[in-house]
């Protein structure tokens, strides 16, 4: 589990092939540029990685010609670290400046595009933010009369949700971190402990694995079952009849695992065992259809087909898993409106969930990347029977 | 440093008197209602907390009516969460559906008023966020001729500077956590200590202090000093001569503490020693100017004043501090551009920072809160002189 063993960041040549594969899109669909403000994008084609993008008060550009390498235009506070990627052109002003945050900067460099009437790609799809002022955005395209804007979101989500070896081995490393850290789960989870603090004790133990950081950890326990699972943490005591739940996406160099495990306290029940059954088989329905020339819907019904032995509601999560990666959540989703072909190299979660008994849900969830004959686990695969700790 | 001291959540009360206040100065900006879309104005009127924000999946909706409890439009999977707020009327959608993302259920939520000519409050300005799809909010908006859609974050952030006593509990109990993990970095720390082990362990111990989490863990070190505040840590070992720093925005019930700390390692350099005695009398000079009635102008004049004995650059990072709370970084900005009259109960980072030396830089930070006639100091004010760590 030591960090030393990859290397953080990527070579140069990955942000070039990033840029050139979509500078090839974008010709075909005649963009003479991409302006992108969202974290993960601007990573994608820079690697600038940074906590900062947490304060609100700044805003971060990045350009994509046509041909060429991007071009930054951002607060100085961030020059001294952009400069340190493969960027030549660097373009800063003195943040925050609410007259101004970089504005007149995208005006001038945008201007050309729009004194000849092109197509500027913008983030405004599904799964998108514009990380900017609504207000400076409408003032930036006041003041670009002529310039076209076009959705680009089909672009970017095409090029992330494929994996590139390097972004792989990241992917599969926290995923590895992941695993160890829920194995560690009923080594110090105690009856009577919180759950609240069984949360603390898996963050702190997920870093000293190896993690970066555990930003998203979330759960439930309760008697038989439980019948959320995006509420914080209670400091309700667990008790021996709880079935307890933990998901996590934890982080290393900027990369996400995303899987939960279940587990009985010192004694289960024949409704909980049996929905786990059916969870973990439809797990495997799922992994079995990842395969290349499927369709996200495809691995939605794969799972749903099992699921339907005990819940037929389809339930209120919406999907059946997503794509991995930078972030905790991506393109695609396993769902009967997502018909994405399945691709080599796609990193996905296979997350099923039912409910059962009085308004009891469970889920599960494991990590994949797809391959072109065989699909390899990222996380360790849970139990096939629902795990009981005992005291 | 016990976390069952506190109350987790608000009681009902709170968050009636912020809609009602809100909805007064609504009136006087004639708004027929506000739309929000981001976690924290979401959480402030409800009270919903959720890790679930950090997938970008789903949109959140809420809408402040002139008169009468907010009403939310949000994924079903947010249903249950949110049913036990204050809310009376939560309308849901199965989420994701990237054709129908909420926005039929707004549209008719909006329509009385788009039929009325009336004025929506929607976040436009400076440091604000519309937390939903570019083209999301295109089709709404062209569902909706007539809706006079109007910029109210004067509005929200005027309201969400001030901090009520409970909030100010919240943000007193964080930075006491803060403060301890802080006074703990000299106990574990060990010269060769890669940065990265630092940072780790840093956030281990802040959680096991009571701290929810620690998003915003950045800092740097190097020989006799450092030059960059917002990358992230490399794997270099901690050498004698280095000046180290840490700026950690820890959470507890989705409240941030925001301070950072400097060390020298093993030894120190008259230069580091005579720029940290700068920046520790340039923040007693903001906690001193941080007075109601005085401007954040006054405020950053004050600190600007004393840094100006080393250093009149200005520097990079545009301000020396900004507001606190449900973010790690809240209006208003103490930058000579910023006006904002200080208040009683406005929660403040006092963020002084300068350039020495070669290239080299230095910050401080204090977390106060701001009363009628002394300051509260919420994080435990640093040493005043440069503190050695010796091994």
């Amino acid at each position: 589990m030591s960090t030393t063993t990859l290397h953080r960041g990527f070579p140069d040549t990955e942000f070039r092939a990033r840029t050139e594969a979509a500078q090839t899109l974008m010709a075909s669909l005649d963009l003479a540029g991409m302006l992108l403000t969202s974290e993960s994008e601007v990573r994608y084609f820079t690697g600038f990685q940074t906590l900062f993008w947490q304060s609100p008060t700044r805003s971060w550009f990045l350009f994509i010609p046509a041909q060429g390498k991007p071009i930054a235009v951002i607060p100085e506070i961030g020059a001294e670290l952009m400069r340190q990627s493969w960027l030549d052109d660097v373009r800063t002003w003195s943040a925050p400046a609410p007259d101004d945050d970089g504005i007149s900067l995208l005006t001038e460099l945008l201007s050309p595009l729009a004194t000849r009437g092109e197509r500027l790609g913008v983030l405004k799809g599904h799964e998108t933010n514009l990380r900017m002022p609504l207000g400076d955005w409408e003032r930036l395209v006041f003041a670009l009369p002529g310039l076209q804007v076009t959705d680009c979101t089909g672009l970017i989500q095409g090029l992330r949700m494929i994996k590139s070896p390097l972004e792989i081995n990241k992917l599969r490393h926290i995923c590895a971190i992941g695993s160890a850290a829920f194995a560690a789960v009923p080594e110090f989870v105690t009856l009577g402990m919180p759950l609240e603090d069984v949360f603390r004790e898996f963050r702190r133990t997920a870093i000293a694995l190896g993690a970066d950081d555990a930003p998203y950890v979330v759960g439930a326990a309760d008697q038989g079952g439980y019948a959320d699972v995006i509420s914080p943490p209670s400091r309700r005591p667990l008790c021996a009849g709880d079935i307890m739940m933990m998901d996590t996406g934890c982080t290393w160099d900027g990369y996400y695992c995303d899987f939960d495990r279940n587990w009985a306290i010192a004694k289960t029940s024949d409704d909980a065992r049996h929905a786990y059954d059916v969870l973990w088989r439809a797990t495997e329905a799922g992994i079995e259809a990842a395969r290349p020339g499927n369709t996200c819907r495809d691995l939605f019904l794969a799972m749903s087909s099992v699921i339907a032995e005990l819940d037929d509601s389809g339930g209120d999560i919406g999907r059946l898993g997503h794509g991995l990666g930078m972030q905790l959540t991506e393109q695609p989703s396993h769902a009967a409106f997502d018909t994405t072909e399945i691709k080599e190299n796609m990193v996905l979660t296979i997350e099923p969930s039912l409910s059962y008994g009085n308004g009891l849900m469970m889920v599960h969830e494991e990590n994949i990347v797809v391959g072109s004959s065989t699909t390899e686990l990222l996380s360790l695969r849970a139990a096939q029977e629902l795990p009981v700790i005992q005291f």
